[in-house]
Protein backbone atom coordinates (compact mmCIF):
# COMPACT_ATOMS: atom_id res chain seq x y z
CA UNK A 1 0.00 0.00 0.00
CA UNK A 2 1.11 3.72 -0.61
CA UNK A 3 2.97 3.92 2.90
CA UNK A 4 1.89 7.63 3.34
CA UNK A 5 -1.72 6.60 3.65
CA UNK A 6 -0.82 4.48 5.87
CA UNK A 7 -2.84 5.68 9.55
CA UNK A 8 0.47 5.24 11.46
CA UNK A 9 2.52 7.44 9.05
CA UNK A 10 1.80 10.95 11.21
CA UNK A 11 3.25 8.93 14.53
CA UNK A 12 5.53 7.17 12.73
CA UNK A 13 6.92 10.71 11.26
CA UNK A 14 6.69 12.48 14.66
CA UNK A 15 8.34 9.79 16.42
CA UNK A 16 11.20 9.75 13.62
CA UNK A 17 11.56 13.68 14.06
CA UNK A 18 11.68 13.21 18.32
CA UNK A 19 14.41 10.62 17.53
CA UNK A 20 16.72 12.58 15.35
CA UNK A 21 16.33 15.15 17.56
CA UNK A 22 16.70 12.72 20.89
CA UNK A 23 20.38 11.62 18.64
CA UNK A 24 21.51 15.46 18.10
CA UNK A 25 21.17 16.37 22.25
CA UNK A 26 23.36 13.29 22.53
CA UNK A 27 26.00 14.42 20.03
CA UNK A 28 25.91 17.48 21.88
CA UNK A 29 26.60 16.92 25.28
CA UNK A 30 30.13 15.47 23.91
CA UNK A 31 30.85 18.40 22.40
CA UNK A 32 29.76 20.89 25.35
CA UNK A 33 32.30 18.59 27.74
CA UNK A 34 34.92 18.81 25.79
CA UNK A 35 34.99 22.24 26.07
CA UNK A 36 34.18 22.52 29.25
CA UNK A 37 36.68 20.19 30.37
CA UNK A 38 39.22 21.28 27.76
CA UNK A 39 39.76 17.61 26.67
CA UNK A 40 40.14 18.43 22.59
CA UNK A 41 41.22 15.32 20.30
CA UNK A 42 42.24 17.68 16.94
CA UNK A 43 44.59 19.90 17.97
CA UNK A 44 42.79 23.06 15.82
CA UNK A 45 39.56 22.15 17.44
CA UNK A 46 41.85 23.21 21.01
CA UNK A 47 43.10 26.78 19.34
CA UNK A 48 40.07 27.60 18.07
CA UNK A 49 37.48 27.07 21.03
CA UNK A 50 39.96 27.42 23.85
CA UNK A 51 43.53 29.10 22.76
CA UNK A 52 45.32 26.01 23.71
CA UNK A 53 47.67 23.66 22.51
CA UNK A 54 46.85 20.50 24.30
CA UNK A 55 45.38 17.60 23.36
CA UNK A 56 44.21 14.53 24.79
CA UNK A 57 45.01 10.92 23.38
CA UNK A 58 43.09 9.14 26.12
CA UNK A 59 39.05 9.72 26.32
CA UNK A 60 37.75 11.36 29.32
CA UNK A 61 35.88 9.11 31.09
CA UNK A 62 32.41 11.33 31.04
CA UNK A 63 32.96 11.88 27.22
CA UNK A 64 33.51 8.12 26.40
CA UNK A 65 30.60 7.59 27.82
CA UNK A 66 28.46 10.38 26.04
CA UNK A 67 30.41 8.67 22.75
CA UNK A 68 28.98 5.04 23.63
CA UNK A 69 25.41 6.39 24.58
CA UNK A 70 25.86 8.46 20.95
CA UNK A 71 27.09 4.83 18.91
CA UNK A 72 24.42 3.24 20.50
CA UNK A 73 21.73 5.29 18.90
CA UNK A 74 23.93 4.73 15.13
CA UNK A 75 23.61 0.70 16.23
CA UNK A 76 19.78 1.26 17.37
CA UNK A 77 17.78 4.36 16.19
CA UNK A 78 19.30 4.19 12.50
CA UNK A 79 18.09 0.91 11.56
CA UNK A 80 15.13 1.63 12.81
CA UNK A 81 14.35 5.00 10.81
CA UNK A 82 15.51 2.95 7.92
CA UNK A 83 13.88 0.28 8.32
CA UNK A 84 10.48 1.50 9.27
CA UNK A 85 8.29 3.33 5.77
CA UNK A 86 9.36 -0.40 4.15
CA UNK A 87 7.39 -1.60 7.73
CA UNK A 88 4.42 0.68 7.08
CA UNK A 89 4.66 -0.26 3.70
CA UNK A 90 3.81 -4.38 4.21
CA UNK A 91 0.61 -2.52 6.06
CA UNK A 92 0.34 -3.47 9.52
CA UNK A 93 -2.79 -3.08 12.05
CA UNK A 94 -2.56 0.71 12.53
CA UNK A 95 -3.24 -0.06 16.34
CA UNK A 96 0.22 -2.75 16.40
CA UNK A 97 2.14 -0.09 14.16
CA UNK A 98 1.31 2.55 16.21
CA UNK A 99 2.28 0.80 19.46
CA UNK A 100 5.38 -0.55 18.43
CA UNK A 101 6.61 2.86 17.04
CA UNK A 102 5.67 4.75 20.10
CA UNK A 103 6.92 1.97 22.78
CA UNK A 104 10.01 2.15 20.75
CA UNK A 105 10.62 6.24 20.72
CA UNK A 106 9.93 6.04 24.57
CA UNK A 107 12.08 3.23 25.56
CA UNK A 108 15.06 4.71 23.48
CA UNK A 109 14.78 7.91 24.98
CA UNK A 110 14.90 6.16 28.99
CA UNK A 111 18.07 4.05 27.17
CA UNK A 112 19.55 7.64 26.60
CA UNK A 113 18.82 9.00 29.92
CA UNK A 114 19.91 5.87 31.59
CA UNK A 115 23.24 5.71 29.93
CA UNK A 116 23.91 9.17 30.58
CA UNK A 117 23.22 8.55 34.32
CA UNK A 118 24.79 4.83 34.59
CA UNK A 119 21.63 3.51 36.01
CA UNK A 120 21.80 0.00 35.33
CA UNK A 121 19.66 -2.85 34.78
CA UNK A 122 17.56 -0.13 33.38
CA UNK A 123 19.45 1.12 30.70
CA UNK A 124 19.60 -2.57 29.96
CA UNK A 125 15.81 -3.25 30.28
CA UNK A 126 15.06 -0.72 28.06
CA UNK A 127 17.27 -1.92 25.08
CA UNK A 128 15.66 -4.86 25.27
CA UNK A 129 12.36 -2.98 24.65
CA UNK A 130 13.19 -1.54 22.05
CA UNK A 131 14.82 -4.36 20.35
CA UNK A 132 11.71 -6.17 20.67
CA UNK A 133 9.69 -3.88 18.95
CA UNK A 134 12.06 -3.70 15.97
CA UNK A 135 12.04 -7.76 15.87
CA UNK A 136 8.11 -8.02 15.93
CA UNK A 137 8.60 -5.07 13.01
CA UNK A 138 11.36 -7.16 10.99
CA UNK A 139 8.85 -10.53 11.45
CA UNK A 140 5.91 -8.78 10.07
CA UNK A 141 8.31 -7.77 7.09
CA UNK A 142 9.45 -11.24 6.66
CA UNK A 143 6.17 -12.57 7.07
CA UNK A 144 4.96 -10.53 4.31
CA UNK A 145 7.36 -10.84 2.02
CA UNK A 146 7.35 -14.84 1.66
CA UNK A 147 3.74 -15.11 2.63
CA UNK A 148 2.08 -12.10 1.32
CA UNK B 1 6.95 5.81 -9.80
CA UNK B 2 5.32 4.72 -6.66
CA UNK B 3 7.94 2.76 -4.47
CA UNK B 4 6.06 0.00 -3.46
CA UNK B 5 4.71 -0.89 -6.81
CA UNK B 6 8.16 -1.49 -8.32
CA UNK B 7 8.65 -5.57 -8.72
CA UNK B 8 11.86 -5.27 -6.91
CA UNK B 9 10.32 -3.84 -3.52
CA UNK B 10 9.34 -7.17 -1.93
CA UNK B 11 13.24 -7.82 -2.49
CA UNK B 12 14.12 -5.18 -0.93
CA UNK B 13 11.52 -5.64 2.09
CA UNK B 14 12.90 -8.77 2.83
CA UNK B 15 16.79 -7.92 2.47
CA UNK B 16 16.19 -4.90 4.28
CA UNK B 17 14.74 -6.39 7.21
CA UNK B 18 17.28 -9.87 6.80
CA UNK B 19 20.30 -7.18 7.07
CA UNK B 20 18.72 -5.23 10.42
CA UNK B 21 18.35 -8.56 12.29
CA UNK B 22 22.05 -9.66 11.26
CA UNK B 23 23.27 -6.30 12.31
CA UNK B 24 21.31 -7.03 15.59
CA UNK B 25 23.27 -10.41 15.75
CA UNK B 26 26.79 -9.04 15.09
CA UNK B 27 25.54 -6.71 18.17
CA UNK B 28 24.79 -8.64 20.37
CA UNK B 29 28.06 -11.06 20.17
CA UNK B 30 30.00 -8.37 21.44
CA UNK B 31 27.82 -8.13 24.19
CA UNK B 32 28.04 -11.87 25.04
CA UNK B 33 32.20 -11.63 25.39
CA UNK B 34 31.28 -8.73 27.20
CA UNK B 35 29.80 -11.18 30.02
CA UNK B 36 31.75 -13.88 29.24
CA UNK B 37 35.44 -11.98 29.36
CA UNK B 38 33.79 -10.10 32.48
CA UNK B 39 35.23 -7.18 30.08
CA UNK B 40 32.71 -3.74 30.87
CA UNK B 41 33.24 -0.43 30.11
CA UNK B 42 30.51 0.66 32.41
CA UNK B 43 31.33 0.57 36.11
CA UNK B 44 27.32 0.20 36.52
CA UNK B 45 27.52 -3.02 33.99
CA UNK B 46 30.23 -4.34 35.96
CA UNK B 47 28.18 -4.45 38.98
CA UNK B 48 24.47 -5.44 37.09
CA UNK B 49 25.94 -8.40 35.30
CA UNK B 50 28.89 -9.68 36.85
CA UNK B 51 28.46 -8.25 40.63
CA UNK B 52 32.39 -7.34 40.21
CA UNK B 53 34.01 -3.68 40.58
CA UNK B 54 36.47 -3.74 37.91
CA UNK B 55 36.13 -2.16 34.32
CA UNK B 56 38.65 -2.30 31.56
CA UNK B 57 40.34 0.60 29.99
CA UNK B 58 41.84 -1.03 26.92
CA UNK B 59 39.34 -3.50 24.61
CA UNK B 60 39.77 -6.69 25.00
CA UNK B 61 40.91 -7.99 21.43
CA UNK B 62 37.93 -10.18 20.66
CA UNK B 63 35.40 -7.67 21.49
CA UNK B 64 37.77 -4.82 19.50
CA UNK B 65 37.09 -6.82 16.63
CA UNK B 66 33.37 -7.39 16.80
CA UNK B 67 33.35 -3.63 17.55
CA UNK B 68 34.54 -2.93 14.50
CA UNK B 69 32.82 -5.66 12.35
CA UNK B 70 29.60 -3.52 13.95
CA UNK B 71 30.61 -0.33 13.01
CA UNK B 72 31.54 -1.54 9.25
CA UNK B 73 27.95 -2.39 9.31
CA UNK B 74 27.02 1.25 10.02
CA UNK B 75 28.94 2.53 7.68
CA UNK B 76 28.09 0.20 5.16
CA UNK B 77 24.30 -1.25 5.30
CA UNK B 78 23.15 1.33 6.57
CA UNK B 79 23.54 3.58 3.37
CA UNK B 80 22.49 0.76 1.42
CA UNK B 81 19.02 0.85 3.93
CA UNK B 82 18.89 4.92 2.87
CA UNK B 83 19.44 5.05 -0.50
CA UNK B 84 17.52 1.72 -1.28
CA UNK B 85 13.58 2.88 -1.35
CA UNK B 86 14.84 6.17 -2.70
CA UNK B 87 16.78 3.44 -5.59
CA UNK B 88 13.40 1.81 -6.18
CA UNK B 89 11.83 5.31 -7.02
CA UNK B 90 13.87 6.22 -10.10
CA UNK B 91 12.64 2.78 -11.41
CA UNK B 92 15.31 0.49 -12.23
CA UNK B 93 14.80 -2.41 -14.51
CA UNK B 94 13.31 -5.09 -11.85
CA UNK B 95 16.34 -7.75 -12.66
CA UNK B 96 19.24 -5.76 -11.96
CA UNK B 97 17.24 -4.38 -8.97
CA UNK B 98 16.83 -7.70 -7.16
CA UNK B 99 20.13 -8.58 -8.62
CA UNK B 100 21.88 -5.78 -6.90
CA UNK B 101 19.86 -6.36 -3.84
CA UNK B 102 20.16 -9.72 -3.49
CA UNK B 103 24.02 -9.79 -4.23
CA UNK B 104 24.70 -6.53 -1.44
CA UNK B 105 22.66 -8.82 0.78
CA UNK B 106 24.80 -11.98 0.17
CA UNK B 107 28.21 -10.24 0.41
CA UNK B 108 27.59 -7.87 3.31
CA UNK B 109 26.44 -10.99 5.24
CA UNK B 110 29.84 -13.19 4.23
CA UNK B 111 31.28 -9.61 4.91
CA UNK B 112 30.46 -9.88 8.44
CA UNK B 113 31.56 -13.77 8.90
CA UNK B 114 34.68 -13.55 7.47
CA UNK B 115 35.31 -10.53 9.49
CA UNK B 116 34.24 -12.35 13.03
CA UNK B 117 36.23 -15.09 12.02
CA UNK B 118 39.26 -13.07 10.54
CA UNK B 119 38.81 -14.60 6.74
CA UNK B 120 41.30 -12.82 4.68
CA UNK B 121 41.25 -11.92 1.41
CA UNK B 122 37.62 -13.00 0.82
CA UNK B 123 36.84 -10.23 4.09
CA UNK B 124 37.56 -7.20 1.61
CA UNK B 125 36.71 -8.93 -1.67
CA UNK B 126 33.08 -9.37 -0.56
CA UNK B 127 33.33 -5.89 1.09
CA UNK B 128 34.45 -4.87 -2.69
CA UNK B 129 31.30 -6.66 -4.09
CA UNK B 130 28.75 -5.04 -1.58
CA UNK B 131 30.44 -1.60 -2.58
CA UNK B 132 30.58 -2.42 -6.40
CA UNK B 133 26.50 -2.75 -6.24
CA UNK B 134 25.77 0.04 -3.88
CA UNK B 135 28.26 2.47 -6.54
CA UNK B 136 26.15 1.18 -9.49
CA UNK B 137 22.67 2.21 -7.96
CA UNK B 138 24.20 5.52 -7.17
CA UNK B 139 25.16 5.61 -10.56
CA UNK B 140 21.27 4.66 -11.59
CA UNK B 141 19.95 7.48 -9.18
CA UNK B 142 22.31 10.00 -10.57
CA UNK B 143 21.39 9.37 -14.44
CA UNK B 144 17.49 9.37 -13.36
CA UNK B 145 18.22 12.22 -11.75
CA UNK B 146 20.20 14.46 -14.20
CA UNK B 147 18.94 13.12 -17.14
CA UNK B 148 15.54 11.49 -16.36
CA UNK C 1 1.39 13.42 -0.25
CA UNK C 2 3.12 10.92 -2.40
CA UNK C 3 6.82 11.13 -1.54
CA UNK C 4 8.41 10.61 -5.06
CA UNK C 5 5.74 13.07 -6.98
CA UNK C 6 6.70 16.18 -4.71
CA UNK C 7 8.74 18.87 -6.65
CA UNK C 8 12.17 18.42 -5.16
CA UNK C 9 12.44 14.28 -5.02
CA UNK C 10 14.89 14.63 -7.67
CA UNK C 11 16.69 17.10 -5.92
CA UNK C 12 16.65 15.06 -2.54
CA UNK C 13 17.54 11.94 -4.65
CA UNK C 14 20.51 13.21 -6.52
CA UNK C 15 22.08 15.08 -3.42
CA UNK C 16 21.10 11.35 -1.04
CA UNK C 17 23.61 9.77 -3.93
CA UNK C 18 26.01 12.02 -3.75
CA UNK C 19 26.33 12.37 -0.12
CA UNK C 20 26.57 8.39 0.25
CA UNK C 21 29.06 8.48 -2.71
CA UNK C 22 31.16 10.89 -0.63
CA UNK C 23 30.53 9.10 2.40
CA UNK C 24 32.05 5.86 0.50
CA UNK C 25 35.09 8.11 -0.39
CA UNK C 26 35.73 9.34 3.40
CA UNK C 27 36.12 5.47 4.06
CA UNK C 28 38.51 4.58 1.65
CA UNK C 29 40.57 7.41 2.78
CA UNK C 30 41.56 5.79 6.31
CA UNK C 31 41.96 2.23 4.18
CA UNK C 32 44.49 4.02 1.92
CA UNK C 33 45.98 5.04 5.02
CA UNK C 34 46.54 2.04 6.52
CA UNK C 35 47.90 0.28 3.50
CA UNK C 36 50.48 2.96 3.30
CA UNK C 37 51.71 3.69 6.78
CA UNK C 38 51.35 -0.06 7.56
CA UNK C 39 49.30 0.83 10.34
CA UNK C 40 46.62 -2.66 10.57
CA UNK C 41 44.58 -3.11 14.16
CA UNK C 42 43.93 -6.57 12.23
CA UNK C 43 46.90 -9.10 12.11
CA UNK C 44 44.44 -11.07 8.95
CA UNK C 45 44.86 -7.49 7.04
CA UNK C 46 48.47 -6.60 8.12
CA UNK C 47 49.48 -9.81 6.47
CA UNK C 48 47.37 -9.99 3.32
CA UNK C 49 47.93 -6.72 2.22
CA UNK C 50 51.74 -6.15 3.15
CA UNK C 51 53.01 -9.51 4.32
CA UNK C 52 54.12 -8.65 7.63
CA UNK C 53 52.81 -9.53 11.16
CA UNK C 54 52.82 -6.47 12.72
CA UNK C 55 49.78 -4.54 13.83
CA UNK C 56 49.10 -1.69 16.05
CA UNK C 57 47.25 -1.02 19.23
CA UNK C 58 47.43 2.68 19.24
CA UNK C 59 45.89 4.30 16.34
CA UNK C 60 47.70 7.02 13.95
CA UNK C 61 46.81 10.30 14.59
CA UNK C 62 45.79 10.69 10.72
CA UNK C 63 43.51 7.43 10.68
CA UNK C 64 42.09 8.57 13.73
CA UNK C 65 41.36 11.92 12.39
CA UNK C 66 39.72 10.28 8.82
CA UNK C 67 37.86 7.54 11.31
CA UNK C 68 35.99 10.49 13.47
CA UNK C 69 35.49 12.36 10.30
CA UNK C 70 33.82 9.21 8.98
CA UNK C 71 31.75 8.73 12.27
CA UNK C 72 30.61 12.34 12.14
CA UNK C 73 28.92 11.36 9.04
CA UNK C 74 27.22 8.66 10.47
CA UNK C 75 25.83 10.94 13.30
CA UNK C 76 24.61 13.47 10.92
CA UNK C 77 24.23 12.60 6.85
CA UNK C 78 22.66 8.86 8.19
CA UNK C 79 19.77 11.05 10.56
CA UNK C 80 19.63 13.05 7.11
CA UNK C 81 18.81 9.84 4.72
CA UNK C 82 16.59 8.57 7.12
CA UNK C 83 14.49 11.42 7.61
CA UNK C 84 14.57 12.76 3.81
CA UNK C 85 11.85 10.75 2.77
CA UNK C 86 9.35 11.48 5.42
CA UNK C 87 10.10 14.95 5.12
CA UNK C 88 8.95 15.31 1.89
CA UNK C 89 5.63 13.38 2.42
CA UNK C 90 4.76 16.01 4.76
CA UNK C 91 4.80 18.45 1.56
CA UNK C 92 7.01 21.44 2.19
CA UNK C 93 7.27 24.29 -0.18
CA UNK C 94 9.26 23.27 -3.16
CA UNK C 95 11.92 26.13 -3.21
CA UNK C 96 12.29 25.87 0.82
CA UNK C 97 13.04 22.11 0.63
CA UNK C 98 15.21 22.15 -2.47
CA UNK C 99 17.30 25.02 -0.45
CA UNK C 100 17.61 23.22 2.83
CA UNK C 101 18.47 19.96 0.85
CA UNK C 102 21.26 21.35 -1.18
CA UNK C 103 22.53 24.17 1.95
CA UNK C 104 23.14 20.58 3.48
CA UNK C 105 24.45 18.65 1.19
CA UNK C 106 26.92 21.54 0.55
CA UNK C 107 27.83 22.42 3.96
CA UNK C 108 28.46 18.62 4.72
CA UNK C 109 31.05 18.21 2.23
CA UNK C 110 32.65 21.02 3.33
CA UNK C 111 32.79 19.78 6.44
CA UNK C 112 34.22 16.70 5.69
CA UNK C 113 37.17 18.73 3.35
CA UNK C 114 37.49 21.21 6.47
CA UNK C 115 37.94 18.23 9.12
CA UNK C 116 40.38 16.19 6.82
CA UNK C 117 42.20 19.22 6.24
CA UNK C 118 42.04 20.36 9.60
CA UNK C 119 40.47 24.08 9.21
CA UNK C 120 38.85 25.74 11.98
CA UNK C 121 36.31 27.52 12.89
CA UNK C 122 35.37 26.92 9.42
CA UNK C 123 35.04 22.79 10.20
CA UNK C 124 32.59 23.67 13.17
CA UNK C 125 30.49 26.63 11.23
CA UNK C 126 29.75 23.49 8.26
CA UNK C 127 28.90 21.43 10.79
CA UNK C 128 26.40 23.85 12.33
CA UNK C 129 24.44 25.18 8.83
CA UNK C 130 23.68 21.38 8.36
CA UNK C 131 22.46 20.80 12.25
CA UNK C 132 20.12 24.31 11.32
CA UNK C 133 18.84 22.76 8.06
CA UNK C 134 18.28 19.60 9.44
CA UNK C 135 16.40 21.47 12.62
CA UNK C 136 13.78 23.11 9.94
CA UNK C 137 13.05 20.21 8.55
CA UNK C 138 12.29 18.71 11.98
CA UNK C 139 10.07 21.22 12.89
CA UNK C 140 8.35 21.08 9.81
CA UNK C 141 7.85 17.62 10.53
CA UNK C 142 6.48 18.31 14.22
CA UNK C 143 4.01 20.91 12.65
CA UNK C 144 2.80 18.51 10.27
CA UNK C 145 2.27 16.21 12.58
CA UNK C 146 0.45 17.87 15.20
CA UNK C 147 -1.19 20.42 13.68
CA UNK C 148 -1.88 19.19 10.29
Amino acid sequence: MEITQHPAFATFAFCAAFLVLKMLVVGHISGIWRIRKLAYLNPEDAKAFSQIEETRLEEDPDIARTLRAHRNDLESTLPFLAIGLVYLAVDPSPGLAKGLIITFTVFRTLFSVFYLAAIQPWRSLSFIVGELCVIVMLGQIFWWAVAG
